[in-house]
């Protein structure tokens, strides 16, 4: 993959807001300079833009998520709301294309048509989240929920090591500090009363946890990867192939462990108005997530991730009427410092 | 009071880090250099030393106070027992001074009469800790000893804003953004599953709660600012006049507490080997403050205070069974990673 053509696009992205800074402050004496800055200034929005939406998103579907398990146990099949999620997702970037294709007409960049070297990839991240999820499964063999939350926080660490890893970027030590309170600040604002059983977690818990997260950050890097590795192709095409992968990979999974069910009771057997919510905004989400990947990174990711985190669990007290602990406040504390030290560490390179 | 010469002396001090990093990098070329770089290699030799043995000192103390009340009641009255600590210390100095007489002679900085100009602002750390004190026994009607514990981490964010406005000492974004984590991750390290009873403090708490933060802080930094006053003034002496007010209060402490216990049952009653331990202890480490004080800074005091803190819950582990919680983990790390923050703040600068 060309790596390196990767690392010089983000080069140019990563310095949007000094440019900026700089773009403003300086007198513009030439046409070049005002366009220069008049494109990372746009590009500058369009990152801001993306990140607040996956934030938004992510926070109203752990909300959706608590709201529907008061509502009651899930009584429709996961597998199928998880198909419908990736059609839902298809079915709006091909939208999106048409009316791409009616602006500008079809050029070489927002083509739905591929070659098998563009495409062969696109699997690859849907296959790791299903071998991660296949995981999920046989860790709460060792690990109680609670615990789980605290473990999938590994996801934060393996995300910025693999970053740096295989997609070659640069994070500098006061970034790196950053990464180290953003895990240690989302732990803490989760911790509990139970939460020291954590500690007590069998080896094997702890070899899965740590596998999980290395797969979860690797197809997070990765389908960063395959999307940057083409800069001027159309986020549509890119997102459609990624969904078309993900409605096969999860149409297998129906078949596997809710054909019965589906059979017996129907396709749509116990859908509610929240089920349909959950879908439409689980989808929104994960075109965030490509958006973040495209126009931003896995690390603005996880930062956005870990505040929509944050946000859930603030809406909450409003709407379930939860109770804040002492040790989110800390972990809040943490996580701001962390985010102000993401943006201080990168203004000082 | 001298600010200025203070702040100026201090610069020379704070840059000790770098100056011997760069004497080490670049080739001395004349005299003068390796003079300064050997000065303030001496300098930096001499902050670690104290710093070092602040921290082992005060964990100790901790560890002595965990054992004497594992070993039963204080049996002994505190205020004898502080008043013991202030004379030792009055005695350690004066065993000091007598060596440095011997060896230097008496000259104009060790001896030990005084002005009253240079006396007279002695006694204020003293009355002001036991103004400190006082308040200490009202608080616990708002709140109780593990809540007290959470919010005495007041202290660090008061000591570092007066050191800033009291002393003029700058502090970079990120040594601020250091001293957030460090207050964060003390606070954290202490959580226990009791911990968000703190929250449900009343408003009288929490006011005596900062005002108690703000004495301490400010004690800490007038100390600080009374012994950098007057730079090339022995340590011993400016002790021997801290202490010596220390005395006086605290024997007035005596006449109004326990002069009962005291006439009826002796002034050493109650007192056991571990209580002669804990007072040795404490008057080394009040020693060691002064060092601190006087070589370095309240800022490196309260790191070290704050290592010192974690230090304990770890030896204890070992020699009481103690149990690490998660949250002390989480604490740790983000202490940590404030200590490193502090000194990539400062090399930034």
């Amino acid at each position: 993959m060309e790596y390196r053509k990767i690392k010089d696009e983000d080069k140019v992205r990563d310095s949007d807001v000094e440019s900026v800074a700089v773009a403003v402050n300086n007198t513009v004496s030439d046409g070049e300079t005002k366009v220069d800055s008049h494109r990372t200034q746009v590009q500058w929005k369009r990152k801001s833009m993306v990140t607040f939406a996956l934030t938004i998103l992510t926070s109203s579907q752990a909300i959706l998520i608590v709201w529907s398990k008061r509502a009651g146990k899930y009584e429709y099949s996961v597998t199928t709301a998880n198909f419908m999620v990736e059609t839902l997702k298809c079915a709006i970037s091909l939208v999106a294309l048409g009316r791409i294709w009616n602006k500008e007409g079809v050029t070489d960049d927002n083509r739905l048509t591929t070659t098998l070297d563009e495409v062969i990839v696109y699997p690859i991240p849907a296959a790791l989240y299903l071998v991660k999820n296949l995981l999920q499964y046989y860790i709460f063999a060792y690990v109680d929920a609670p615990g789980y939350q605290i473990l999938k926080n590994f996801n934060i660490i393996s995300t910025g090591v693999l970053y740096r890893i295989i997609l070659k970027k640069r994070l500098s030590e006061i970034q790196w500090a950053a990464f180290i309170l953003l895990t240690a600040g989302c732990t803490t604002a989760q911790l509990n009363s139970n939460s020291d059983h954590v500690l007590q977690t069998p080896f094997q818990g702890w070899v899965m946890a740590i596998a999980m997260a290395l797969l979860s950050g690797f197809a997070g890097v990765y389908t960063e990867a395959i999307i940057k590795k083409r800069p001027s192709r159309n986020i549509n095409v890119q997102n459609f192939w990624l969904y078309v992968f993900g409605m096969g990979f999860n149409a297998v999974a129906i078949l596997v462990q809710d054909f019965d069910a589906v059979m017996n009771k129907g396709f749509f057997h116990g859908y509610s108005f929240i089920t349909v919510l959950m879908i439409f905004n689980h989808a929104l989400s994960g075109i965030a997530v490509s958006m973040v990947m495209k126009y931003a990174d896995n690390i603005v990711k996880v930062y956005s991730t870990s505040v929509a985190m944050l946000l859930t669990a603030v809406v909450s007290v409003f709407l379930f009427g939860f109770h804040l602990s002492l040790a989110f406040f800390l972990g809040t504390i943490v996580v701001s410092v962390a985010i102000y030290l993401h943006s201080a560490g990168k203004m000082q390179r």
